[in-house]
C-alpha cells in the first residue's frame, strides 16, 4: 500500500516511462493534467449525450433478455431497444483517454490511505488507535464521494505486526451507527472476533471497544467491519492486517511488495480507495522481486492481470500454497487473500488491471481497477 | 445436511453458546424469538421506508455508472441520484439485528430437508423414490415462498450410497412443467444422464421416469432438474448425491461432517434451504476434525468464509486434491463440490458466512448465507 | 475452435449421437430445423408473454430486495412483485426445447469463427493480417447482431505458431473509433504490448499499425482489443493465439484438441461467437484423449460443466500446472486461460455448458454457453 520504501521518485517513474514507452511527448502534459483534476466529470455533459447512445448501441436485444428467463444471473446485460447510433467522435473518444493516462503517468497529487501506522507501545504491547468515521473521500479526481474512515482515510492504516506480538486494537466509533471490528483472518480468541451479539455487544455511536490478543499466524489479512458490513466495508471501514512471520526465511524472498486492497460500490471499483488514474503506480528494478499482497473487500470477484511477466502464487488467506503456481491473471474472491511474487524480469510500463473490463474501461478511457508496473 | 449424526443437542448447543460466548443474557430470548417467528418483514413497514433510505445514500452517482459504459459488469452499482439521508435510528438497527442472532442461536422450531433417505432394498437395488411438485417453503421466519421440491423440501433428501451400490431413483412429475433428474459429477451410463431431448424425453406432468445405475465413483455430488434449470434448480429441485468410497480408508479421517448446499435465486440467498436466522448452526468439540461438503446450486459464486480457524480443502467435485491446501474463505462456483475438513481447534461461536456481504447482512441485520460453527 | 482436423464428417456426429442416445426419432427433423433457423425469437410472440409472465413468477419478493441492502451484489434477483401465474403450457415448453436440441445435433449451417489461419512467410517471419470491422453476426439461428470481427468473424482467426517463430500481426482499423491489440499472456515488448498512450498510440480509423516480436511462452494465450474493451471486445475483437512449445514432449499428449472461447455481453453468452444451439459439437472416439483449451473473454465467470467424465486440469494461462488436478466443472474468470485433458472413456452425447444455468437454459429451453462432447 506503501510506496515509501520502493526508493523511487515520481521523477525517476515518469523518467523510467519515457525511456521504456517512448512516451517523451506525452509527458509535457501539465495544463491537461490540470484540466483532468478541475473534474473529468465535470466538464463533460456533452460527452454523457454520447455516452448514453453508446449503452443503447451496446443494448442486448430484449429478445436475449426473455430467453434469459429473467434470471438474471449476475445481470450485465442492459435490455433497452437499440437506437440509431451517432456517429462516433473517435477523437473526442482517444483525447479522453490520453487525459487519463496522463493523469495516471504523473502520479497527480492524491491523498492516499493505508498508510503504515507506527504503534503505540505500552507495557510490550503494539497498540493501535482507530476511529470510525464519515467523511468524504476523493476516488478519482473531481470524484468525491460520501465514505466511512479509519483514521480518516480509505483503505484505513495498515497494521503491520510481527507473529506473536500482543496487540490492542482500541476503536473509537464517530459513526451514527453501532459497528465493530472482525480481524478476518487471524487466530483469535473467540470475545475478540467481533461479531456484534455473537462474540459481542454492538459499538454504538459514541463508545469505545478495545480489542486484543496475540498475533498467532503471519500472513496477509485484513479488518473491517462486521456491522451492516455489506454497507460500512464498500464504504471504507477496511484496512490491511500483516502477520510478518517470527522466522522471516519461511516467506520467500522479495525485494519489494505492495499491498492492493480492491473493493467495489458505492466507492466505485478501487484499488487501495482509488480508481485510476488515481490509483498508484507501482515500481521495481530490473532483476528485483516484488510481492504483490491482493486482497478482495468487495462485493465482486476480481481477476487481476498482469501484462508482461507472470506472477507465482504463493499464499492464499496466509498459508503458503504447497505448490505455488505460475499465471497471468489471478482471480481474488471476496474475502480472500492471495499473495504472489512477480518477477520483474521485463523492462517497461506494463498494465496492471481487474480483466472484468467493465470494472477498468469504458469509451471515457480506462478507469477503475486499473494501473501498472514499472520496471526498469 | 443432518446433524442427526452429531449427537448433541438444541440445549447444549446453546448452552455452548452460553459458555463460549458469555451470551447468557441474550439467551432469555423467548417472546422476542415468537415476534420474529411472527414475521420479520411482515412486521416493518415503516423500517422499510428508511431501507429505501438508505438504499438512496449507497447510490453510486450517476457519473460513475456511465463510466461504466452501460456494459455492467456484474451490474451491481444502482444509479440512483443520492438524495438526503435521514437521521438514522441505529438503536433499532441494532435491536433488529440482535433479533435475528438471537433466533438464530435458539435454532428456533424450522422445517429442514436434505434430511438422509433410507432406501428401499428390492432385488440388491437401492431405491430411492422422488416425486417433484410445487409448495410452498419458508426459507426464514415469516418468509414463505413458492418453490418446487423433491418430496416436500428443499433441499430434496440427500441420497447415500457406497461405491459399486446398484441405484434405481424413481421419479415422479407432479409438476405443472415437463422436468428430468441430471446427476451432477457422477459416471453414469448416457441414457441416465438426465438431459431432455439429448439423452431421454421430458418426464411431462403425470409421468415417472427410473433411473438406474451402478454407483461409480465416490464423492460429493449433485442431482438436480436438468430441463428449465435456472428456474427449477433455483426454486428448490436439487440434493445431495454423495457416494462414500468402498474402501474407507481412502477418505481422509474425521469425526463429523455437514452437507452445506448454497442456493441463490427466487428463494433468496439460502444455505440448505434456509437464511439465516432460519440457518442450522454447525457444533463440534474440540479437537475434533468436521468435513463440511460444500455444494453450489445458485447461479453466482459464494466465497464461504469460516471465522477463527482454517480449513483444509481436501477434494474437489468428489476427486482428492494432490495437494491439499489451508484456507479460511474457499470460492465455491456453480456446479462445483468441495471437501474441507476444519479442525475445530478453537473454542467459542465463529461466523461462518459467504463473503459477498450483500448475501449475508443489510441495515437489518444478518440474513441469507449466514451460520455459524459452535466449538465447545 | 476448429474440427477440421477431428476427421469426423457431420453425418458421423448425428450417426453417434443416433448410436449413442437412441435418437433416432429427432434425427428426422429437416423441416422443424427450417422452422428454426427462420428466427425462433421471431416467432413465438405469444410465447414471450408467457415469458413475462414467469419472470414475474420468479421474482423475489420485494422484502427480500430490500433486505439486500440495495447495495446489489450481483444484482441477479428480479424485483417485481409476484404476479398471478397463467397455465403453464408445457408441452409448447417441450416442443420448443426439443426444436433447440434438434437444430444443435443436425449441426444446422452457420458461419463459423477462430478458423486457423495460414500466415504468410516473409523472410522468415510470419506473417497475419488482420483487419477490424463492423459487421453483423449471426449468434444463433434468426439472432444477427452488430458486432466489432476481425477478417469477418467472431472470434477472429486462430493464430497458432511454434515458440520461437519471429511473428508479425498487421492490424489494420476499419472501425469508426480507434482501436489496438493487446497480446494477452505473451511475454513480448512493451512497445508491443497494445495498451494505448501507455506503450503506444491508439491506432484510429482507417490506419494500420504493425505488432511483431518473437514468441517465447508457449501455451493457450489470446489477443483482443485493448482500446475501449468492455465494449470492443464483448462486441467481437478477440481471438485464440495458440504458442507450441519447440519440444513437443513438455505438452501432455493429446489426439484432440478444441479451443473453447467464453464471451457474455451485446453479443449474449456465447462459445467461440455462438449461442446454442449453433454451438459446434464436440467429438471424439472412445479411448482418445481430448485436449479442451477454455479462454474467457467475457465480463463473468463461466463454471464449464462436462457431463459424464471428469478432466485434468494441466495448464493455467499457458503455464504448466505443478499438480495437475480432476474436476467436472472448472471456472474460468475472466482474462484466464485453462487447459485440460478429456480421458474420453464413456460413449454417448454429453452436454457440455456453463452452470450458471441462467446462460445455459430458460424456459425455452437450452440456448448461450451449450454444446455437448459425442464420444463414440
Amino acid at each position: 500500500m506503501t510506496t515509501a520504501s520502493m526508493g523511487l521518485s515520481r521523477r525517476r517513474v515518469v523518467a523510467g516511462l519515457i525511456g521504456a514507452g517512448g512516451l517523451g511527448a506525452l509527458m509535457a502534459c501539465g495544463p491537461d493534467v490540470e484540466t483532468m483534476s478541475n473534474g473529468r466529470f465535470a466538464t463533460n455533459v456533452a460527452r454523457d449525450a454520447a455516452a448514453d447512445a453508446m449503452v443503447a448501441r451496446q443494448a442486448t436485444p430484449a429478445s436475449v433478455a426473455a430467453a434469459n428467463g429473467g434470471n438474471g444471473g449476475h445481470g450485465s446485460m442492459s435490455v433497452a431497444p437499440a437506437a440509431a447510433a451517432p456517429a462516433r467522435d473517435w477523437a473526442a473518444m482517444d483525447a479522453e483517454h490520453e487525459r487519463g493516462v496522463k493523469f495516471f503517468l504523473a502520479q497527480g497529487k492524491t491523498a492516499r490511505g493505508g498508510q503504515r501506522m507506527a504503534p503505540a507501545l505500552e507495557d510490550g504491547v503494539k497498540v493501535f488507535r482507530l476511529t470510525a468515521k464519515a467523511m468524504k473521500w476523493e476516488t478519482m479526481p473531481g470524484e468525491v464521494l460520501d465514505a466511512f474512515a479509519y483514521n480518516g482515510a480509505v483503505p484505513g492504516p495498515e497494521i503491520r505486526v510481527t507473529e506473536g506480538d500482543k496487540v490492542r486494537v482500541i476503536l473509537r466509533n464517530e459513526l451514527d451507527e453501532s459497528t465493530a471490528i472482525h480481524f478476518h483472518g487471524l487466530l483469535i480468541p473467540n470475545k475478540m472476533d467481533g461479531v456484534p451479539f455473537i462474540t459481542q455487544p454492538p459499538i454504538r455511536p459514541g463508545e469505545t471497544f478495545t480489542y486484543e490478543f496475540v498475533a498467532r499466524n503471519p500472513g496477509s489479512h485484513m479488518y473491517h467491519s462486521h456491522m451492516n458490513a455489506a454497507f460500512q466495508v464498500t464504504k471504507g471501514l477496511l484496512g490491511a492486517f500483516i502477520i510478518e512471520p517470527k522466522d522471516k526465511a519461511k516467506y520467500p524472498a522479495h525485494d519489494r511488495e505492495y499491498t492492493m486492497i480492491l473493493n467495489d460500490g458505492p466507492l466505485g471499483y478501487t484499488i487501495n480507495g482509488k480508481g485510476f488514474p488515481a490509483t498508484e503506480v507501482l515500481t521495481a528494478k530490473r532483476g528485483e522481486k516484488l510481492l504483490v499482497r491482493y486482497m478482495n473487500e468487495g462485493l465482486m470477484i476480481h481477476p487481476m492481470h498482469l501484462h508482461g511477466m507472470p506472477m507465482t502464487v504463493i499464499a492464499q488467506d496466509g498459508y503458503a500454497c504447497p505448490q505455488p503456481y505460475l499465471c497471468d491473471t489471478v482471480n481474488i474472491a471476496p474475502g480472500q487473500r492471495i499473495d504472489a511474487i512477480v518477477e520483474c524480469t521485463e523492462e517497461g510500463a506494463w498494465a496492471f488491471h481487474c480483466h472484468i473490463l467493465s470494472h477498468a474501461e469504458s469509451e471515457h478511457g480506462m478507469f477503475g481497477m486499473v494501473t501498472a508496473l514499472v520496471v526498469e
